[in-house]
């Protein structure tokens, strides 16, 4: 293996949402700190992310994905030649690509594995278009040692605080769906979903006051929280289901919220202030019942839309232990907005040098093994 | 660059007949001659098959892409594990992967290029499950360099006829289609399908004889040629399309066959004898109308199934100029049942060593680059 040195990393992400892609120019650093230069977003254009959308929905025959995997490749290229327009090429790009299946379920046909899943943005189209060597496809390896292809960001929270200051940290992401990495001293790292992130806050901010989500909290800032309420979205069984585990927006969707309102309080301040509740509640719940148990938590940091939740993080304050610190990536100079984009340079960063870069005791995969493809 | 040694690879192949896996270990030479150490067929389960042709249909869902690229993955590193298992371990994998959708057109959605192509069979499944570095994917380079990604065999033919004995040679492929790659002293290499090869052979075979395949030419060799039905059969305007031009089973298809038997004679010996004479004077033509005026040739080396038809080989014999040696690629050591197994352990090798491994000249990219993706 050659000795580590500094790299220049363009990391490459596009979530679910498939509002942009997340591009952003990073030092990695020997130590595997990694610092944020620049992250922008690159917009779909309309009818890629219309084709996205199609492919989600199952409706896409196999000319369209192989169509748009390098339709897809084109866009990543462009979002990284943005960068490279202003800060030159980098030593490598690594991109996560487009997911647009996933499928970490054991299903067999003649005795083969059909566990697997499905990135698109083809790394030779980056590679070409940007004339950058592209590390790419992470999740596939740890599929084929039997893990779940997932998360992968843990990796990177274990090694940006694994031993910092002697402390035990809950790395807790509230994006849509919230999901926490618990990183101690002494324990394997783990992780699980522990519920509803900002998707129920943001559906009913929209639904109530046509505003796509609640700016700092300040709605929630204004209403009081309906204990009754709070007492019956608790019950989900999800809440009480042991880890490992995962949810998504394909349980927690609209017919899920609806049905919820339907016991709602009338003032719709008090439901936005409620379901922010929820939120921060059903987090310290899942710290109660599934990690406290295991590992001693000192400090909380907390990334993801939810972090910029005022609201949000007055609940959880509340509702965490008082000796558990309450922080945010960024007191740790981690970009709450390119968190992903970070860990993905980190990711790629060891392909590179070949240093094993999944966590079996998150995703299952049965060895730490050297994830990644890489493209000339 | 590292000094280039002799490396150990198997090459994995699966053409669009799905019948099996070629899988093949060579030793690559720094002067890119290719040994074959032993060829074996992997089938393919069953199950399997039934799900690529449905893929190939246009029948099959992301979710059936997704898991049939993980399930055909298995299946390659189950047919390097056969030869592993008696050799050990190669140096690399180099899999071609079966393709799945090729699509070297032009066409854009917002000023995004759709060019594409589509191989299934998991890189990341293939090192996992063998132990190897796996090198992969050689035709997304050379379309996202606006080629068509094909074909790339030729590569191989230059690298091994270029310069020989400072002679100019065809190297005519006949397989289910036959396409020739001119490999000349002074002019750049190219190529292009000239047309049927035993396609037409074999349909009519197993509609008048109930075999699969016209063995040795046996039957062709019993009956006579229809002049009249051969001249009418020569007609078909591919053969007087200009160069680069490239034919498929698509066009060839069985309502084109049965259509042309409209015309046939009676005899069912004499239908094979004219449709075998037909393949070789296509080639013959192509060869008068496109080659000799650019690239005097001293020697045509066969290879594809039809070198084993020996009444088509008497047919090419007597229609090319008989200055023209006529030779079979075992005459030149590269195994006729594995030559393209051969020459993706070559494409491997040079991705390795970061040597350019597309023709521009022939696939229409705009510059020589090192195709191929690495999977440790």
């Amino acid at each position: 293996m050659n000795e580590l040195e500094v790299k220049r990393v363009i990391g490459l992400m596009s979530g679910t949402s498939c509002d942009s892609i997340d591009a952003g120019l990073c030092e990695v650093y020997p130590n595997m700190d990694v610092k944020l230069i620049k992250g922008i977003n690159y917009k779909y254009p309309l009818h890629i992310k219309e084709k996205i959308f199609q492919i989600f929905r199952g409706e896409a025959t196999v000319s369209d994905i192989c169509k748009m995997n390098f339709g897809v490749g084109e866009c990543f290229a462009a979002a990284a030649n943005m960068l490279i327009e202003e800060f030159g090429k980098p030593d490598f790009i690594s991109s996560h690509g487009q997911t647009v299946f996933h499928y970490p379920f054991d299903e067999k046909i003649d005795d083969i594995s059909l566990k697997s899943t499905l990135q698109i943005g083809e790394s030779s189209v980056i590679a070409q278009k940007t004339g950058c060597m592209v590390i790419s496809n992470f999740r596939e390896a740890d599929i084929a040692q039997g893990g779940q292809g997932a998360p992968l960001v843990c990796f990177a929270d274990e090694k940006w605080f694994r031993g910092k200051d002697k402390k035990n940290y809950t790395i807790q992401n509230i994006g849509g769906i919230s999901n926490v990495t618990v990183v101690s001293q002494d324990y394997d790292t783990f992780g699980f979903d522990t519920g509803l992130g900002n998707i129920m806050i943001d559906y009913c901010t929209n639904k109530y006051f046509s505003l796509p989500y609640d700016k700092d909290g300040q709605i929630a800032s204004e209403g009081v929280v309906s204990d009754c309420w709070l007492e019956c979205l608790l019950q989900d069984e999800y809440y009480f289901t042991e880890p490992p585990k995962s949810t998504g927006r394909e349980y927690f969707n609209p017919k899920y919220i609806e049905n919820a309102l339907k016991y709602a309080p009338k003032d719709p301040k008090d439901i936005i202030t409620t379901v922010t509740a929820l939120t921060a509640k059903t987090i310290a719940d899942a710290y109660e019942r599934f990690i406290y148990p295991n590992v001693g938590i000192h400090e909380a940091v907390i990334c993801g839309g939810g972090a910029y939740n005022k609201t949000l993080m007055k609940f959880l304050r509340s509702y965490l232990p008082s000796y558990i610190d309450l922080k945010t990536c960024e007191d740790y100079g981690i970009s709450n907005n390119f968190k992903e984009v970070m860990a993905f340079a980190l990711l790629g960063y060891c392909t590179y040098y070949g240093i094993p870069n999944n966590l079996p005791c998150v995703t299952g995969a049965k060895k730490r093994i050297v994830t990644g493809k890489i493209t000339y």
